[in-house]
């Protein structure tokens, strides 16, 4: 199939783009150095090129996502990086489940769950989960006196890898790792699991990085001049042109993640985003029914709103993939 | 089921604040003057409580929002409020499809598409579709020369219906519909649609209100001081509390909509919202495992993350159905 018959909006990855990406991270933490983070975008078919590339231990956001990875045979060291209070769905699991926990509410929940490891999830700095560093050991004991694995610690200096300023990033990821590392000494374990794209080559700590925009990137991950590039973008149809000197296309609230602000588009000014529309002011006339990218500003918030992803490369649509680990 | 063995995060509906919002706008605009806007909801099991409300025609903002509700046997009289450039799709459903149109282009993609009958999509000052008033009877003859049945004209005066002032509301909407009725006085047809939940008794220029958010409402449309009560919220678990002052809670970015800003907990402040989690400073202590209610600001883009919406009162869920209208 063309791309031009693919039905809008419509989520595409540029394959070119998408190999470089998955290359470039394998080439720089290859193997299990690497822990991609599937919440970025839900999809298994996604997951097997990752896993083909090397990456065989995944981490996950929901129990969905474990779940899915599992019944798509990527179960074979799924990270749960996040607390739950009922842990009976990922005992059920068939594949090697690991979950953070950070409280004796969720040690006590992941050992009456069946869920048989666990890292102690430790807050660097970033204000959500995560016990204070000096806690860590308390739970680490309390873990394994509950019969747990405990395999390491988790700490995600998400307040870091954020930042535009790269100096900035290695000084507070430094500040965080010390954290950590200092838990570790406490908590013992091989695992040391951290990181994300915008600290994959910084933070030199962690056992493994739990990166997952870098494969298809957004415009906020882009501004960190980081080797990755922007592969996935939302094919949209212009449906209206104004005499005022706007256009319309059929890209809106409902296909875009906006907690990051509105989305780009090549030679024009975005100036309004609406439920199923998205108004922008071209450079160039554009005509109804011409075809437009619009580069979200955050990846995992837009792939979950779309049902499938198309892998695309010089004009035709390479691959359809089900975006299949929606929901909870 | 009671509402506490629901997994989180789930999507609630008050059933007391519903049946008072249904109730309260048929009160004000019976039968055929309210035109339910189904983008809202995405719900086809809701849209049949409107309909037996007494408001059999509605309107859609997709092609699979017309496909669904004609496929549920809500088909008597639908309007896509929204401009297509291929209409083939449309053309294949069994029920009554009236289209909007702007421009050429769409009025031919309607006449090739099937669509038999349209509307004159009018700009009345929000900066979307819709052709310049003085050329909506150019449009109206093209239509009627292609053989669509023109029904009327649309104007969206949706720059009035989200100011929290009043006296703004109605200056706004007075100006949009003087706009409005000058080009049906032109057009000719049955039809001035229009409106929102925040115009529904301000336009009465109008023959019908496309309404939507009014049944369940959001904390944008709460600041208006309209008689609709917030009947959705999404309840969540707290999985984390930390010895800063905060707690996290498993309600994030892809649970609700944030254009329009973070949601609000009662009795507490959020302070940050990432892809699963919400984490907010509570004034009472809470626990974790606790469960509370995450407010969304914007209701239409927080749906159409979900799979289910659940019907509840005193503590049970009454009813639970499926989010079946989502995609394109």
């Amino acid at each position: 199939m063309r791309i031009d018959q693919l039905d809008t909006p419509a989520l595409l990855i540029d394959s070119g783009a998408f190999d470089h990406n998955l290359a470039t991270m394998s080439a720089a933490l290859p193997g299990s150095r690497l822990r991609p983070h599937v919440k970025a975008h839900k999809c298994t078919a996604l997951a097997h090129r990752q896993a083909a590339a090397g990456h065989i231990g995944f981490t996950c956001a929901t129990i969905r996502e474990v779940e899915g990875m599992a019944a798509a045979g990527l179960g074979e060291d799924l990270l749960l990086a996040n607390e739950v209070v009922d842990a009976t769905r990922l005992g059920r699991v068939k594949g090697r489940v690991t979950v953070a926990v950070d409280s004796e509410n969720t040690i006590d929940a992941a050992a009456k769950g069946g869920v048989k490891e666990v890292v102690i999830d430790v807050n660097v700095g970033m204000p959500r989960c995560g016990c204070a560093p000096d806690q860590a050991v308390v739970l680490a004991d309390r873990a394994r006196a509950r019969g747990l694995i405990v395999r390491g610690v988790m700490g995600y200096e998400g307040h870091a890898a954020s930042l535009d300023d790269r100096s900035q990033r290695e000084q507070l990821t430094a500040m965080a790792m010390g954290l950590l590392t200092k838990a570790h000494a406490d908590v013992g374990g091989d695992l040391i699991t951290a990181g994300a794209t915008g600290t994959y080559d910084i933070n030199t700590w962690a056992s493994e990085i739990q990166a997952g925009s870098y494969i298809l990137m957004d415009t906020a991950y882009a501004k960190l001049g980081l080797p990755f590039r922007q592969a996935l973008s939302v094919l949209a149809t212009v449906i209206s042109v104004s005499s005022f000197g706007y256009a319309v296309a059929n890209c809106g609230l409902k296909a875009l993640g906006m907690d990051h602000g509105k989305p780009d588009i090549a030679g024009a000014t975005v100036i309004k985003v609406s439920d199923e529309h998205v108004t922008f002011i071209p450079e160039q006339p554009v005509a109804v029914g011409d075809r437009i990218n619009v580069l979200p500003a955050h990846v995992d918030p837009t792939i979950a709103y779309h049902e499938r992803m198309h892998l695309v490369g010089e004009g035709e649509v390479l691959e359809s993939w089900a975006v299949d680990l929606r929901g909870w």
